[in-house]
């Protein structure tokens, strides 16, 4: 604050959240149907007596995870982070938490001042349906190539058109996008986890790349046929797109 | 078979089940409320077209999860085991599965002929509520003394009257019982995990030692205490019954 300037009454409380997206229609309100985003606000709202908008990092779709979410809102409430954080834990469902509050700077903004979000998709190659990863994993029947995988995955690294690489319906100004990290690692019990960490993502894009990267697991295309893929900036000529179950925004950098 | 024998038409397939235990009202068949049993006779009755009678190791309770139950069926069915844990897995709902189905001897007795059964139970030791643990762990909001809770578990070994860690309904024939391990480990993300194999339980009786042991983690008794709680012989000197929901039944062995 300027020295001298009238102190603003409002403050910026900046969440981080965790929530299991199963049965959500993503994160963002929508009529009729349960959203991340309306069940917040309206634990905020009733806990500071305002009406509440909180502003999230990432709009995750229906069925996407989240452990680091990052999200704020603006509010004239004197509560202290730590009382929005454990009355808000009190009313959320107990598939939302928050796992902590902040007082941020007033201009801060979740969204469009993320630096890098990072995502986790995982894999669970096994030919049995799994009970406790159904909901966190995407189930490859298959023992997958995880060298290959890797390999495939460098050709990621760096500012790149990612047009092959997102959802068909949307159309954004540019495509072009930066990824910071891309990468594949062994879990434990038949688990592969893909991390990919960016400066942006398009819509779909991180669930796209995980379809086609499994075809390179399967030996079906090879890892240079991967980064043909990327280099074509053309939708049609990449895999499916990855069930929404397996992907998780793990965190958000500013 | 004895060489002349008339071939038994019949055989005995044993299943190991993975099951979340969350939303059953428990193993056992009960009228109106969904039972795991009542799921896996009805997938496996549709299967082989007769009426099937599966019996398990363990009847889990309420909101127990298992991951290495084993039940058995006869069957004059004959569909290969492997055809009957596929064709399972495909009737069954998505948080009970057939992890794999082997034919036994026909008088294989899941429930009589087990050696041991081991159980897991899971706790979350953070100030904040998790979401992805909600399910499968109870929550300390503190940091527990993981050395005295180890020290405490070493009294259990071998056999004991447990009379003091059981089901204050429950009067079976005798409450003596074989420990064969009792030992607590820190796991990823503040949890610990309590692991319990013995000959047989009483009813509650993980649980009930659970809730008694985390007053040790908590320094609210010492390691002796607890020991003089496993020798008085009586339920009331005992701490609280931990909740079903960090209990999972892992290994049954024969």
């Amino acid at each position: 604050m300027t020295p001298g300037a009238v102190s603003d009454p409002r403050r910026n409380i900046k969440l981080t959240l965790e929530y299991d997206g199963t049965g959500f229609a993503g994160w963002q309100r929508q009529k009729d149907q349960p959203s991340v985003q309306a069940y917040l606000e309206e634990a905020l709202g009733r806990l500071t007596e305002e009406k509440v908008t909180v502003i999230a990092a990432g709009r995750t779709d229906a069925g996407v995870h989240a452990r680091g979410q990052v999200a704020h809102f603006i509010t004239g409430s004197r509560l202290e982070p730590e009382e929005i954080q454990r009355g808000g834990n009190a009313l959320l469902p107990s598939r939302i938490a928050i796992v902590s509050a902040v007082e941020a700077a007033l201009d801060f903004h979740a969204r469009y001042h993320a630096l890098s979000k990072t995502y986790t998709y995982d894999l669970y190659t096994h030919p049995v349906r799994s009970v406790r990863f159904r909901n966190c994993s995407w189930r490859i029947p298959v023992k997958l190539d995880l060298t290959a995988m890797g390999m495939a995955l460098k050709c990621l690294h760096g500012e790149h058109d990612f047009a092959s690489f997102r959802s068909v319906g949307s159309s954004p100004k540019t495509t072009v996008r930066r990824i910071i990290k891309a990468e594949v690692q062994a879990q434990r019990e038949n688990g592969l986890r893909i991390t990919l960490e960016g400066t942006g993502f398009l819509r779909h894009m991180v669930r796209a790349i995980v379809g086609t990267l499994v075809e390179v697991g399967r030996s079906k295309i090879t890892p240079e046929e991967f980064e043909a893929v990327l280099l074509a900036r053309d939708r049609s000529v990449a895999g499916v797109t990855a069930p929404a179950h397996g992907l998780c925004l793990r965190e958000v950098k500013y």
